[in-house]
């Protein structure tokens, strides 16, 4: 199997692209081929040992940048997503992978994949992480404006990528609602409500739950959660808001004032007391703190497009390229796009 | 100031309502009709000493019920929503508040208050805590499809709110989106706008800070957040829901397993030493307990209709509902349908 990786997308490409690429040649067994400035991977690569890793560079003189407009892909034809993407095109390569601009890689694989034959829009999905383990949340930001045949197939490319991919037999589809209601929601909520309801007998077969509420989505109820664009990426960004808010309130209130410093300094001996057990508590802290943290779910794919492209956050470590070109082996391995075509066009 | 509230109206009323009223009575001075069943509401009073205090009962034989139909305030022409709202409408009192079925109070304050003149759609309000305080975010359920003049005009009535309940100067108002350029959002969000921008030269001079995102939301970024309130109502659940699947999920992760037993027992000596000092973030631990909970919040304004209308949540306590009949007050005391009228006639 071969992945391509765009080796300048990311906040920190292509120190951390490198390094998650050589991880993911050494532990997954996988070839990825690096596309990017010659030079600045050759640099990079050098600092590891890659004997016996199958890590091919392609060169592509341009970068697209973080902040770029998105359409910049139109004109930067030699940009490293652009050149990645033919790779994935002209059957030279399985998949693609980028922490990259992610408009700006959506814009890329619209151009050069296309969509999925029978696809009205393609869908940006995110690994959204729960109580009991993560959902598939689409769409969180490519569309803002959806018509309800959109949100059907949401929920048809979301099935497939559940059971495919995160290996989720027969998951929860849940509709986006202002309540659980079949009669909640927006005009076109309550018609997909309508279009998913009389799916049910069709292949592959849904299992549609009905609508779930914001307070459903960190809960767990529903495997993959169906939405507009809209909702669904002030959504996940306010996910991620509000925990940095709740940590940085908690701090304040628990730190500052002259009460929680005495308080801080009369604990101290039991602190220092409590280290050694607390110690054993550390990896718990550190998975606690992954769950949460989006840099480490390791990409979520652009479902719809004609090819595997799972994207990854743009301040990705390693660990987290490392995990998306793990995600793009799972998608290829589980046909995930040969499904999809067959979901679409039944 | 005589201030009406729905004695049957939350998850446990009539006892917390009461309760509440009593303390609203006894520490804000203010006379708390209480509206619903005579007896009911006679047996509660007899528990607590209310000499001096002014709380008259007007009884109403009716309840509309948590999970009733919205429409239910139609036929319940003696609940105690109804009567309540009534009792406004005839000048007999200055505002109504009610922990009770929120769709249905919206309902009975349409039929009952009606809209102000010029309003297009009456808004329901959040007062949402964020890491510097706390914002305005409306709606939050009360209109799923929205046009780009009821944005306007909720951003309107959210200024009003904030600068006089609240007592924010010049508050900052935002309009929720998908991200912080102006032509992000749905069709909806990017016309309305446009209908920001261009009204920053009437009054209310409104203090338009462009688009914000979904993490600006818990940021504080702004004092106002404006939304349709689909996206609204699932901003709120979801944040609700988030910070319990937090607290769960933190809870699992370190309780769960032999070694995080083992680790906790470890724990134990040094936590029983730091104890003393702990004791003194009790009331810190409260603070931030109750800032990410809604039941303390006190109450959210229904904006639009022709009277000041305060709901509170559903789970309330009875500080809660003391504090949502201290809001009231204050929207009374600031003029606060008076000067939406005002700005909504501009």
């Amino acid at each position: 199997m071969r992945i391509v990786l765009d080796a300048m997308g990311g906040d920190h490409a292509p120190q951390v692209t490198i390094d998650g690429a050589v991880q993911a040649a050494r532990e997954l067994g996988v070839e990825v081929i690096l596309v990017g400035r010659q030079e600045a991977i050759e640099a990079e690569l050098a600092k590891y040992d890659t004997k016996g890793l199958n890590l091919p560079i392609v060169h592509a003189s341009q970068v697209v940048g973080m902040e770029e407009h998105t359409m910049a892909v139109k004109e930067k034809r030699d940009s490293s997503m652009v050149v990645g993407m033919r790779l994935v095109k002209d059957g030279q390569a399985d998949a693609f992978v980028s922490a990259g601009n992610s408009g700006a890689v959506m814009a890329a694989a619209l151009f050069n994949l296309g969509r999925i034959k029978g696809v009205k829009r393609p869908a940006l999905s995110a690994v959204y992480p729960t109580t009991p383990g993560h959902c598939v949340f689409l769409d969180v930001g490519a569309n803002t404006d959806c018509k309800p045949e959109y949100l059907l197939q949401f929920a048809i490319m979301g099935h497939v990528y559940a059971e495919r991919v995160l290996g989720i037999p027969n998951p929860k589809v849940g509709l986006l609602s202002n309540g659980e209601e079949e009669d909640k929601g927006t005009m076109v909520v309550r018609e997909a409500y309508q279009l998913l309801k009389e799916s049910r007998g069709l292949k592959p077969r849904l299992n549609f739950i009905g609508n779930v509420e914001g307070k459903d989505l960190p809960a767990g109820m529903a495997d993959v959660v169906v939405s507009d664009g809209f909702a669904g990426n002030v959504a996940v960004k306010l996910s991620e808001g509000l925990v940095m808010s709740l940590f940085r309130t908690a701090k304040r209130e628990l730190t500052t004032g002259s009460l929680a410093k005495l308080a801080l300094l009369l604990m101290l001996p039991g602190v220092i007391l409590s280290l050694p057990g607390a110690m054993l508590l550390v990896p718990a802290f550190k998975r606690l703190a992954k769950r949460f943290d989006y840099a480490e779910v390791g990409g979520a794919p652009l479902l719809g497009v004609d090819g595997v492209v799972i994207i990854a956050h743009g301040r990705s470590n390693a660990k987290a390229i490392k995990n998306a070109i793990g995600v793009a082996r799972q998608a290829v391995e589980g046909r995930m796009v040969a499904i999809i075509k067959e979901g679409i066009s039944r």
